[in-house]
């Protein structure tokens, strides 16, 4: 009975996926949200690349040469993988498998495309998209970056556009219209999660079956 | 176009539905609530008693002869009824849907029996079960609202043990340990409900649409 009673007192954690078009300021509030919320933990990334100065492994991401990457591939412990300007990029499926486990929360910063494989590998994920206050917005956001030419913005919004289209398959929908509140959606949503009666029921069917 | 911008604009509301069993607080929290968030609106119920000294119709209650109240049965204008002590009590549709439609959520705090009647009628509404913090407090709490006889408080305790059962058909479980920890649960489930995909996405769709 102490097990159970143990296993039930160190609830999982959750993994929030936090997603959206490029451009809509998904890195932003990760950040507000990291500072705000030191007990949600950052999924930290695996990568072939080679380390830049002041980078610490297991911290800004899992080095890894590219043999030990493919094995991971082949040995299904990469949640989606990516390989951009020869290197390839990753979630390691471990980190995020052992850090929910031992009950903490865990958020991953994705974009569109890289979060719905994520979905095809762990369902049980939180899947959250954000979206800019208008498209006029968005287009705006990308100008302010710099140098990109009309037809790259042209074609930076069209690919938003589809992207969007890609949030039926999310739980929830934020508009990023101000840092700090939808930082405070990511929490309010997480909160919820936890209140969800799959997860509270198994605890209360104890108690009850103390009672008897 | 600028009718269906307006429409979009005015979201429905949510109907939240507090419940949980006999002696675990729901009164309380749901005070505490309206007092930190004002901007819910408190389900009335209709009711066929007289009204007491200082009570005013449409804020205490909606107070019905037993023939109008007959006939809103009949017209299925309640979201559930119960009969006690010779009066009828219930919660009348009418209030509830032209609050949700001018786009403010609705609170109503009710018996397990009665949630899982308005279940039936409004199955769009979020329904949440206050549980204790433990079945001994649940004993405690009984026990000190006073005069219960020893079989009386197993008897309640029996009758909660059940209720508690039901909260399999609830969406979310809260466990009452802090009032005000327990209503800010409910306003993040609130906050987290208006993110749900399906609500955003209509808004979207319309956007995308525009650009076009």
């Amino acid at each position: 009975m102490t097990s159970n009673t143990n296993t039930l007192e160190r609830e999982k954690g959750i993994l929030i996926v936090l997603s959206g078009p490029s451009g809509v300021g998904k890195g932003t509030v990760c950040t507000s949200l990291r500072k705000s919320s030191p007990e949600l933990i950052y999924s930290v990334s695996a990568t072939t690349r080679t380390p830049r100065q002041g980078e610490v492994d297991g911290v800004n991401y899992f080095f890894k040469s590219h043999e030990q990457f493919k094995s991971m591939i082949e040995n299904d412990d990469m949640l989606e993988w990516a390989e951009y300007v020869g290197n390839f990029y990753g979630t390691p499926r471990q980190f995020v498998e052992e850090t929910l486990r031992s009950g903490k929360d865990v958020i991953l910063e994705i974009e569109v495309q890289g979060a719905l494989k994520v979905k095809q590998k762990f369902p049980e994920g939180v899947f959250i998209f954000l979206l800019p206050p208008s498209l006029n917005e968005l287009e705006n956001r990308i100008v302010s970056r710099g140098t990109e030419t009309d037809e790259s913005i042209r074609s930076r919004m069209s690919v938003a556009v589809e992207e969007m289209r890609l949030m039926e398959h999310y739980d929830y929908a934020i508009v990023n219209d101000h840092v700090e509140t939808a930082g405070n959606k990511i929490k309010s949503i997480l909160e919820a999660e936890h209140c969800k009666r799959e997860r509270v029921f198994p605890k209360l069917m104890h108690w009850i079956g103390e009672v008897k």
